[in-house]
């Protein structure tokens, strides 16, 4: 990744864009954690955390880093794991900066495609050097990343058998709730054992959901959503200058909406759906619709015929009766995985034949034939932008309101995953590398790299671990009861949800649409208020008032 | 336009951002035409041309703008028309800016949504203080745009009488070739009227197929491939990342595929086709089917089962087969159009049959279903990239190869037609409309607003004018022959596809991807490479060496 052939003109300038840190991680390895008030792990959930689950907050203070004095080689393994999400490299970096700084003798090695390359003992060494030219990278591909995952005593064995084979002191996941379940559970199993290498998780993920326990935001939603805001502001000017079209946008984001909640706010849409109000409300579809339909025909009368609407990605598991004939669904094709829609119509209840037959029938075959690899639905596969625009449609149609209805689709998400990171993700980042480095060197076991503060300055950030083990509860998955880490959903009581429900009638009214463009990365502005999500300045300034 | 709350924070800052001017302009109104060697028109239009035919290209020089002398009062009308494309604003803001330079006395006046508002005398006036809060901003929506074209000889008078009410001096349309196929007309009918109103034309299009006829590229489409870089740049990181998807992604693009070509060189994709190339060695159907089923197998013996191949919206048209059954399907809907996928079926010659039957039944759905205004099958709306995902999919699974293969697909286009103007944009329009501007003081009627030497630094811009009716062809439109503007194709011997066909192999089985990140406004680097399109760059310098 050295010259223009290779990298883009701008991803080569990135390359050289200095980055700033938190204070105690500018003077490091002159920094120590202090050990605040013990975290409290779930009732619920103790008895699988019986080693890990006595363990305090760690805030970052001035002192040497123990592991200063030992002057023993230190060895740590780090993986991507899940879909990617921007700054990814930069954790890398920085995790390689703090050792480094230690000495150059520390060795750092790379799992290829996440955990399979944990399991399969597929690594490559890291230096130094060749990570600095990966710096403000977007992507996850200096590693790879996959979706598999450590399930079952024999995969922890297994993966215990490579760290101790390249004598690890730390291992370092980088990944979402999913990934850091896995390693909570890992760093459980691992000190049971006795056995020396920390485990040590990385908030991430675009969606936004793994947040709260003391996380303020997981790395790369900040950047996701500057994409995706720069794509529906740029239909929104669309929009108002065609004057013709609506654009029903589905955003990803299957379980929580925080990013179509953060790009409502940066973008100011005509109307704005979130799942969890959905499910809160017990808003059924014929409702949404009909409210969807009742809007296009109050902006009619003001002469308006276009406007921008956002769908959250889960919407459609949200929305009562939709729900439960999908879970019929998952298990009639759990019973037989051949079924087609006829023999499906024959198999089911009543209530759920009329609901899956008043989809359009594209919706019923992505329901019916694009499962995951759990043979569930797709939730991911089914264009919910589509059923909605078809089923206004219909609506207006049917009560000949004369009503011009012309619409467009579109779903965002792919093209946001490996964007260039954000300013804000990029120092974040390489903040939590460098964390996550310091609590390995510390021999701190189960925890996740902490950075909060972050609505003020880089160097005012503060510095801290959090047990993993205090982010579990228990949830059904496959059946039976486990222990995972919950995925934080839209607060319905939190400034920025309640922003967007004040605002909600004048966006709908007016024309209120902003194009927030593309990503800069000029300047200084960090602590400009508009270089950090939107969410997170609301929920600060709302905790500091 | 002028506070945080209204517009976005870079919009505001971008408001405020110096646009630097070619020489000649800069000087204006101590600016003027010198007419060069006389224009040709085609002989085949010579009929339509009899007033605007004889007419001189003519280049800027110092001098006395002619006006200047004269001390009245100038006023023009300006509108926007067809889909949007990003810099339009800087296009009134440079027409605006040279009105007001020789006197602030001087109106200009925008039509709303397009001809439809000069068909309708709906305007607004504008003022420069008022203008100058839109300088760099994206989308059409000061005044709108529309569809609405002038045909007929009824449709002229009335355009008259609205110039005529104004008491315009010039009328300056922006447009693609089909708006300024009106706009040559209506300078011919002005003409042979005796109308002092000038009709001036500035070339448009996100496409790039506007183009050619001494105009080096149209306005917007460096924007359009900007963004579309950018997004198709972190799809290629994305497929890098994960290891496990094809992106099989569609740009916009109907009739040309220049914005497919420009992004191609930009992002170094596994694979791009061209229509041009398709149309030319007249590849079937099937064969690109099996080319492309063929080089994802060859990947997976690489070990790779991941990529990212590109697909011109108009590429389907382009296809043996499947262009006449196109047009047979359009002749048996237009007696009538109640046709259903069965009543087609039976109506259709056995060879367009046995090619509808064999795609997919949702692409047969689109090609009868979705119409146009002309009742002719929507191009736009037919979704090419999933037909070539599924025809792939069959095939390797026909062959037993055991190919992995997971796929999914995008459509870019509608995101970038309003997005924040480039550098480029941004100072190409505003010189163009500064031109226009200059065009109509000298009483210049009928004309395209041009200027050349674009690979240069601005200051060496050169600005001129070139007669409309010389762009002007023969072509048979809704079953008769029609003077109109010739759209210009993907040269398939000019350097810009002699480069991708050169690079392909390479791209194909090696991962070349470039990301190349969001369009950025600082710093100064109009004359960097990197900042204009690699097309035209790569045709300026293929015409120097």
């Amino acid at each position: 990744m050295s010259n223009n052939e290779m990298v883009s003109p701008l991803t080569f300038a990135r390359i050289g864009a200095c980055l700033r840190l938190p204070q105690q991680l500018s003077k490091f390895p002159h920094m120590r954690f202090r050990e605040e008030k013990e975290v409290s792990v779930r009732p619920e959930v103790e008895e699988y955390f019986s080693s890990t689950r006595s363990a305090p907050l760690l805030v970052a203070e001035r002192g040497l880093c123990p592991q200063d004095s030992k002057k023993e080689v230190v060895r740590i393994g780090v993986l991507f794991s899940g879909g990617p999400s921007p700054g990814g490299h930069n954790v890398v970096l920085g995790l390689s900066e703090a050792m480094t700084r230690l000495s150059t003798r520390n060795k750092l090695f790379g799992f290829q495609e996440g955990f399979w390359g944990l399991l399969h003992g597929d690594y490559v060494e890291l230096s130094h050097e060749f990570l600095r030219n990966w710096t403000n990278s977007g992507g996850f591909h200096l590693l790879s990343t996959s979706r598999t995952k450590l399930v079952g005593q024999q995969a922890f064995e297994q993966a215990m058998e490579v760290c101790q084979s390249l004598d690890l002191n730390g291992l370092v996941v980088i990944g979402g709730d999913d990934s850091n379940t896995n390693a909570g559970l890992l760093a459980e199993f691992f000190q049971k054992q006795n056995f020396k290498t920390s485990v040590i998780g990385v908030p991430k993920t675009i969606d936004g959901d793994l947040k709260g326990h003391s996380i303020e935001i997981s790395f790369g939603h900040d950047t996701a959503s500057k994409v995706i805001s720069e794509l529906v502001g740029n239909v929104c000017m669309d929009a108002l200058s065609c004057k013709k079209n609506y654009h029903f946008i589905r955003l990803m984001g299957r379980h929580a909406s925080h990013l179509t909640l953060e790009t409502a706010l940066q973008v100011q849409p005509t109307y704005t759906l979130i799942s969890e109000q959905i499910r809160r409300d017990g808003v059924s579809l014929d409702k949404l619709i009909s409210s969807l339909a009742k809007l296009i025909k109050t902006r009619a009368q003001a002469g308006k015929n276009y406007g921008v609407i956002l769908v959250p990605e889960g919407l459609i598991e949200q929305v009562p009766g939709i729900d439960s004939l999908m879970c019929v669904l998952n298990d009639l094709l759990a019973r037989d995985p051949h079924h087609t829609l006829d023999t499906i119509h024959q198999s089911l209840d009543p209530a759920s034949a009329t609901i899956l037959g008043s989809l359009p029938r594209t919706i019923q075959e992505q329901l019916l034939y694009d499962r995951d690899s759990h043979g569930n639905v797709a939730v991911s596969r089914i264009e919910t932008e589509r059923l909605l625009l078809s089923l206004v449609k219909q609506t207006l149609e049917k009560k000949a309101s004369e009503v011009p209805f012309s619409a467009l689709t579109h779903f965002f998400g792919y093209e946001c995953r490996c964007a260039h990171p954000s300013h804000f993700d990029a120092h974040y980042c390489y903040a939590l590398g460098m964390c996550a480095a310091a609590l390995v060197l510390e021999e701190r076991n189960g925890y996740m790299a902490l950075i909060t503060d972050l609505e003020k300055s880089v160097s005012s950030w503060q510095v801290k671990g959090v047990p993993l083990s205090s982010m579990f509860h228990k949830e059904r998955r496959r059946g039976q009861w486990s222990p995972v880490i919950r995925k934080t959903l839209v607060n319905l009581g939190g400034p920025a949800f309640l922003r967007l429900k004040e605002m909600e009638e004048r966006w709908a009214v007016k024309d209120c649409f902003l194009s927030p463009g593309p990503c800069q990365f000029n300047g200084n502005s960090l602590t400009d208020p508009h270089d950090i999500p939107k969410t997170l300045y609301l929920e600060k300034n709302a905790c500091g008032s």
